[in-house]
Parts: structure tokens; sequence; C-alpha cells
């Protein structure tokens, strides 16, 4: 399978701690013994301290994003070391640059491209660009929920929903460099039009990748239709 | 002034025509004088054209979208042509080449990016990203209406929406590469996220381009609130 | 063997049709079972109606040139999106390109480099430069007749001529962008300096690719003496 | 006068305060208009941060220094950003490049080259590359001291010294990524080759710069006999 | 004006001495106080002497004109260098670049471009790309003779003569790589499409560039009619 | 096992012979089957012949540095053709690229990369960034003497020495462009911060560089401790 695997910032670059990329390199390392892998690394903290800087200085959002970036590539090129031989060792920056990389049947690690859309974004136009058979999103809670479950303790996974009944929720909150929303439109949209196999799980635990791969019923699973 | 200009490609590459871009040149160059030019140019029917080899092709949309882009690229090397040495002589395949083509103050001219979004997303995310005064859209069209203009003979004209508002209406339009609504999703949370001052004109005739720069009451003004 | 495949931009993108990338990436792609493929791509209709445009802007003919390079890449890059993983997913710029890209084991599809001479030249030089041991020119016609064929009906065939021949045929023809006469002066140079096996063949039809290599008498052939 | 500065990361980002960009902006801006002006641009805590992952992923020294450097860029963009049209708009990734884009007459603003070298040493390299008159290293303490000033209370500041009574100081002091001794080997010894005047001022605060351009008595002078 | 000027390799570089790029240092600093300057330098000796390594290891002419084209940029660099802040700090490799590059305002140097062509036919080219008012071309002789001079002591400079009639004379020589005729084909080729006003001197005295650009009988003239 | 060699330019192009290279090329073929090979270039005569250029026209070290680079380069490129398929066609010009270069499982050939630092110093570099386990040193004498071996008939070889006792003996010489002592500074640090197994061989006679690679007694070992 041709699979893209986007990894939260929050999960992957936890207050400076290695302990994640060394236990994602062993896992992705794994796979790429059977499948095609490409990973979308997003910003985390250091990313979100770095658009402060910018923000404060008032450079408008667009250059808020453009560092958040700039630190996505970092993150990434983290996971390309931890991976050494496993992986191409460079950062596309762009989808054409990741397709062309991957001539090398390699492991692709990437960032973010360019503003305007968040790391989720990415990984949805990467897994159209080269095709993917599966979409994997791996973020620091369970899957989506009917209400926020850090308010509502009777919050419920939900199990599957379709990428249009996803638009709906998505549509109407607010766009900020580094605050973008569990999965922004561009991400839905993309899905949608591509009828993209995505599932949204815990990358807490990386584990959670190989269940996903493996068909094993965990996180919250986006379907065409 | 700063400005950013998207040019149809339906406008400036009519039938394979060079008037248009003769045009273009001739009211760009002049407005460079007092001005900052930067020009998004579509892709038009050539892309169309090619857009629709990729999908017969079954290459999926993100393909669709790059070839799409890569159309757009040579119309804006068209545009440049036409601007000799008032332009600087590179299509920007990215926001930071054109921030730094700027360097050299001269017209910048670029067509698309990335896949999924147009070239007015591009415009929109440039004119964030350069922190343009002013982002004026020229298409086919007066401006926006409040029903289908070509359906209805009632249609009036909008002189004035906000980009919440405007968001609302394109909402749950479909996303197919080559087919972006007028002014797609990303477009216009730019605008709303930036509040960048945004006027829609016809242009079809060039001379508009220089009115709405003029503040003369032309097509519609998307105003931030 | 190693193989340089030039497809006249008249012969793939007819129409702007996507059957004729369709069989050409299947029989290239058989091919590079057994060969290494390096193919270059022309221009055709869309090239000229570009170049036309260039040309009544009055920008000279070396800027007539330089779109017409831009279309025969774009070109390229659709057979590249038809040959999918077999080809490497980059349209190299110049030959230094080509050749570092061959090495991924991939075919290679590229299509003009610079100003001054056709997509036949690249070709020439390509074969020249990779040291293949076949040089095959996929074009609209038979192959070299004694006479216009479309003018004179006792036209024939012309089975085997060397270089040198073929240069006296070709000296004092007129060289315009676009326009460039049945094998261009540089072409001829290459075959000859470098003595390079070149086989002229009908490229209307895909399978004379095949027939070509497998040395069956087709078209016309340049011999070095 | 042409003038190389060089801003300790810890100077410039501590605590990733937006202020100290701001700071150097303005002053950068206005020294610009009397001088041409390269700044380097060090790593400090980030750097630091990220240089503990790569070296509890065991990845080398060599890796070390790089993400190191992927950080100070990072860095020179702030100031990039903070110092706007003033600045051109990309960080040169080695000698070659800063030289390039200073064609523009605008502030150059880079961060480190290569694995091996601090940024200090960056800064002596682009000092003899560019021919400065005038290289300022702006630190974390008030010049160079007889004995360590955090050690000693009777520890008193050189005003100035030779490079090589500089290099007999430095040599056999150990060298590991991210922890260069203040100015490092490869500085002394560039400085001392091309007899580079040479400031070392407290950059905590920016006035400095103007008062060691001024030629005030400060920091610590290194002469070259 | 605009000016392109073709040095060649055996005026610039005799005998690796630097007073040659010192005096076209001098001579091209003041006439681009009043005149756009475009030089391209060729290989001389050096090219020469690493071709013939090329061309014993057996890799065939391509990669021989690819390494003379390597030395040619070296020897363009040197000229750079000579130079200093009158000439933009980097060598183009074609001539899409040396376009770019001349936005700076600034001298353009380049050298050799692509396998198949000398760096005679690279000025014309570039002649063409950047619509230049005169193409001179600085040689070793001190034009064109009716007969080769050093054989025949009654052989007469030739004042002027048509692209036309140039051509004939250059047709049927043989072409090899470091070894291209005064002016190779390719070179009359463009000088005639586009009527390029071209001018060859004696480049062993740099002052009869100045002689040629004010109109002073000197050399060979090339007309288009 | 994965090998860094550094061939000293005076060993592998005097007089501008092609058999260094051939004989190089064969022995690094036949070593490749087995090891995972980087090799770096240096500079020699020509390299001393056109730095002397760069030195007379008064440009300073730094630009001297880069003259020498562009010659390695060329030379690089030279073995690079001996080698074919063999080796990936293009010469890194940093070290991010020889490792970007290598995944496509050739060789690797690259020149120098920066000023301030000889080809010896590029080996050592490129050794800590690859992880090599071993560098070997192919220079124009048999390894380390005691004394001098052109001055004191009783100079003698030296089996092993400690990088720390190596650091002593180079400290204090003095750094010019092209003239860098046996091994500079640079290379000695990173051979001791990261404990590189290192061997100096004469490498006049290729088969040294298999000898020291199968681990016979040859030429001067650098040990850690």
């Amino acid at each position: 399978m041709r699979i893209v695997a986007a990894i939260g910032g929050s999960i992957i670059i936890k207050d400076y701690n290695y302990k994640k990329f060394q236990e994602y390199a062993e896992i992705l390392g794994n796979l790429a013994k059977e499948h095609e892998i490409f990973v979308v690394v997003g910003g985390g903290r250091p990313a979100r301290d770095y658009i402060q800087i910018v923000r404060d200085l008032d450079c408008g959002e667009a250059k808020c994003d453009d560092i958040g970036i700039e630190v996505t590539r970092i993150n990434a090129k983290l996971l390309l070391l931890s991976l050494e031989d496993k992986a191409y060792q460079k950062v596309p920056h762009n989808f054409q640059e990741a397709l062309e990389y991957s001539a090398s049947g390699k492991i692709i690690v990437m960032g973010g491209t360019e503003p305007a859309h968040s790391t989720d974004a990415v990984s949805a136009i990467l897994a159209e660009y080269v095709k993917a058979d599966l979409l994997i999103n791996l973020t620091s809670v369970d899957g989506m929920y009917n209400k926020d479950p850090n308010k509502y303790s009777d919050a419920e996974l939900i199990e599957e929903i379709t990428a249009d009944e996803m638009l709906e929720v998505i549509k109407g909150k607010d766009v900020k460099a580094g605050t973008y929303e569990f999965f922004d439109m561009t991400a839905i949209q993309m899905i949608r039009r591509s009828a993209l196999e995505t599932i949204i799980v815990n990358g807490d635990n990386p584990e959670n990748l190989v269940k996903a791969i493996n068909g094993e019923k965990i996180g919250t699973k986006i379907v065409s239709k």
C-alpha cells in the first residue's frame, strides 16, 4: 500500500524529547518493508513559539504561516535523521519534490509547503498527489468526537463520518496561522473530491499507526459516502 | 500603493490572441511608475484543454491542478515578455520567490503555485504575503451578482459585500481542478483573516484596473466588516 | 540497449487528445523492461499557438523558441504522468539533469532545452551525451523522401542515407522558431560527429518504435558512412 | 563602510521574545542608510534544544551542527521579517549567495553555512569574502577578559589583542556542535590571514553596534599586528 | 546601447596571466557607465587541456563540450572577480539566468551553456535573447580574411560580409569540441535570422572593443543584407 | 564498509594526464561492489594556476579559495566521467547534497565546499557527516614523517599517531588558499571530535587505497587515543 501519515507536531516533539522520533523511526522503518511511506510532520510547540514572535512583530498571518512551515521542516529533518538510510535524506518543499524523491524507493518525510493551509491539508493534498491508498492522521486525541471531550464527559468518539458531514462541522471556524482547527477546510475538500480513505487516530501511541494500517477498528474513519 | 492584480486566464489569453497581453502591458507599465505591482495570471482555455488530457488519463485531481499551474506560468511568462524591462523576467513559483524578486523594484508576474487552490487564492495569499494595500480581481463578469446574470435578467450587481457574507455564498460548492468557483474558499478565508481590501471588476476592459485603483465606483468591493 | 526516442509534438498531442500519450506510455513501459529509455517530446500545435503570440508581440526569435520550449516541457510532463512510476517524475531542463535523473533506473522524458535548436537537435545531443546505442525519430511522415511526398506522387522513401548526404540536403534552409526543418543542422552535425545510429520512422503508429528497435526495415536510417 | 555584524543567538532570541529583533531592525535599518550591512545570526537556545535531540538520537556531531544551522537560518529569517523592505528577503545559505543578494543594495542576513564551524567563523569568512572594512561580534559579554569574569572578580577586559595572541588562547579547546568557544579557530585564522579589523562588543545593548562603528572605545579589538 | 561582447579564451587567459582580466575589467567598467554590457568568455588553453583528458578517456564529444563549458565558467568568474561590484557576481548558466541577473543593472558575464555549440554561438543567441543592439566578437585575429592569413601573405581582411555569405564559407567544416571554427553554424544562423549587427575584432588589444562600439572602422562587420 | 577517500589534486591530475583518472576509476569501481564509496578530489596544479590569477588580481584569500574549489569540482567531474554509470553523475556542492545523492547507491565524488578549509578538511567533515567507517587520505608522500623527508634523509615514517598529537604538530602553521598544510586544523579537529579512523597513504599508487582498506600496514594511521 501507498500510505501518507500525518504526525502532529504536538505528538512528535513534546518538550524537545527525542523519544517519539526514535519510536516512530522504528515503526516507520518496519512498515516501509511492505509499504510505500510518506510522512508529513507538524510544527508543535517550537512552531507556536516562533510564530508568536512573528505575530508580535506584526508581520501578518502569511508570514506567521511561513515561519511555522520552516519549523515543521526542521522537525521533518529530525525524523529523517532518526530513520537514517531508510529515508531519503532531504525534506521536500513541495509535492512535486516529494514525488521525485520517492523514486529512491525510500521513506519520504516532509513538513509544510505554503501559507494558507495546515500540515493536515498538506497530508491530504500529498495523498491525492501520490495517489495514496490510505491517509492516516496521527493526532493528540483519539479521533473526532460529537462534542469537545475536554469539556463534556459524555462526548462520544465518532467511528465513521463522511467528508460531507465533516465539512459541515468545520465551516465557519476561524483560520489563524498555527491554530488551524482539527483538519482544515482544504484538507476535507481534498478528501472529498478524491474520496481519500482517511483515518484519524491518537498518535501518542505510535503503534496506532500500525493498527490503522492493519484495518483494526481504531479512531475515526472518514469515508467518501 | 502596493497592489496585487489577478487577471483571469479567460480574459488575457482569449483565442491565443496577443492583444490583451499588449494592452495589459501598457497599463501595468504605467501603473508601475507610481505603484508596486504584483500580477497573478490565470490559465484560461489552454489550461482547460491540457487539464482535460490529464483527467482523461485518470491521473487524479491534484495532477490536473499541476498541469493547470504549468499553463498559468506560461501565460505569466507571456505577460512578462510583453512588459519587457519593466518586469522581473522570471515567473516566481511560490510566494517567497515573489517577495525576493520584488527587491528588483520591477513588476512581478506569477501564475499558480500548488494544487488545491485557484489563482484567485494565489492572489489573495500573495496580497497577504507582501502586505498589499489593495487586491484587484479582473474577471470576465462585472462583479458579483445576487443571482446568476446569465440566467436571470433581473440579477443585480452587488456593490459591496463582507468577506463573511461571501464565505456563506461559496460554502458547499464543489471543487474541481480548473473549475474553481468565483473566488475559492481559501481566497475568501485569506481576505477575511487579513481584512484585505478587495475589488472584483470586469477585466475585459483593462482600463477598469486603473479605475479600481483610482477609487472609482466599479465592480464589487469586498470589505472586512 | 540505451535508446533515445524523439516524439514529434504533432504526433503526440494532436487536438489535445490523450490517446497517443496512453499508447506511447504502454509501449515505452514495455520497452523499459529491457532497455534504458530516454524520450524527447516536441511541441506540436500548442507550441505553435503560443509561439504565434510571442511573434505577434515582436519579442524576437529567441523568445519564440523559449515559449516553445516551455510547451514541450508540459507535453513531456503529460507523458510522465501517463508513465506513472515507470518514469522519473521530473522533466530535465538540460542534458546534465537527464543524466542525473537516469540514475533512478527509470524512463527519462524531456522537452526542449535552449533557444536555437529544435527538439530533434535535443534528441541528437542527448543521444551523444548519454552515449545511446540508438536514436529514433518519431515523426509525422514515413521517413525521408527524395522529393516532397505531399507534392510529388512519385516521391520515394530513402531507406538509408549518410549524415554527410543529409547535411547537404539541409544546408541553406531557413531557421525560424517552431518551424525547424526536418532535422535541423545541429541534429545532423551531432549525428555525424558521433556516428550515432539513427532511424526516422512514422510515429503515428507507436508500434513503429518497437519495430525500429527490433531492427525491422522501416523508415529512413542515417548511417555514419 | 562595508560591515559584517555577527549577532549571537543568545542575544537576539532570548526566551522567544520579539523585542531584540525589533531593536536590532531599527538600528540596522538606520546604519544601512550610510553603510553596506551584512548580518550573521546565531542559534541561541532553540538551536541548543534541537541539537540536544540530535545528540540524544546519536546522529553524530556533523548532524548536530546541521540542525543548529537550520535554526540559525530561522532566526535570520526573523530578523529579515523585522527589517522588511530594508533587507533582501532571503537567507543566503553560503557566501556566494550572500554576495549575489548584496547586488540588491539591501541588508543581507544569514545564519550558519556548513558543519564544522560556528556562526562566528561564518562571520569572519563572510567578512573576508565581501572584503568588509569592519567585523563586529555582538556577544553576551563585554569583550574578552584575561580571566573568566564569571569566576574571577578581578578579571579585566582586554582592550586590544592581536590575532596571533588570540590564537594562542584558543588552541587546544575542545570543539563540540553548539558549544564552540568564544570565537573558534577558523574565525581567528581568517581574521589573521586577512588582517580583518574586528571588534567584540556586548550585544545585549544594540546601541553598542553603533558605538563600535563610530570608533568609540568599547569591547575588545582584534588587531592584525 | 545594449552590447554583447564575446571574448575568446585564447585572448583573456593566455598563460594564466591576470593582466588581460584587469585590462578588460577596466574597459568594461567604463563602458558600463553608458551601456548595458553582457560578456561571454571562452575557454582557451585550460579548456583545451581539460578537454584532452576527457577525449583520452573516450567519453564522447558531448562530454568534451561539457568540461569545456565548465572551464569557460571559471574564466567568466575570474572576469567577475576583476569587475568587483560593477558586475553581478554570479555566472549565468543559461540565457534565462543572464536576463534575470541583468535586472540588477550590472555587467553580466557568462561562459558556455550547453554541448553542441561554441561560446561564439552562445554570444549570438544571447544577443538575440536580450535584443542587443550590437554583438562584438573579440578574437585573436584582426577579423575575417579572404584566405588564411597564416598561410597566405596576400590574404586580405574582409571589411564587411553578409550573414548569408559567411554561412557559405562555414558550411561543411567539421565540428569537434573545443575546435569550433571561427564562428560556428549556429552563431551565423542566429545572426542571420535576427539580423544582428556584428563586428569581429582583434581582442588582444582591449581598446578595440571601445573602437568597435564607437563605430570606428575596425575588424570585419557582418551585415544582414 | 562506508569509506571516504580523499585523493590529492597533485596525485590525480598530474600534467593533465588522463591515466590516473582511469586507474582510480577501475579501482574505485571494484571497491564499490563491496563498499559504499565517497571520494573527495583536490585541486592540484590547475587549481594553483587559477588561484595565482586571483591572488595577482588582489581579490583576497576567500576568493582564492573559491576559485580553487571550482577547479576541484572540475577534477571531481573528470573522475565521475571515468567512473561512468558506477558513479552518481553530479558533483555535490555540500555535504547535504553528498548524502542525498548517495541514496542512488552509487559512488559519490565531490571537490571542495567552501572557503576556509582544504579538501582534506572536506573529507573529514564528510566522513563525520555520513558516519564513515574509514577515512583514507591519498597524498603524494608515504604518510607523516617525524621530519621533512625532503630535507632529512633520516626522517622516519610515523606508523600511528593520535589526533591530539597531530593537532600539536599542525598548530601555528600559516593558512593560505591552496597551500594548506598536510591536513589542516579543521580536518584534525573533526577526526578528533568524532574519533574517525583515518589512514594517510601514498596515492601515487592507487593500489594503496585497496591495501589500506584491507587493513595492510601502510602509511600513517591516525587513532583517536
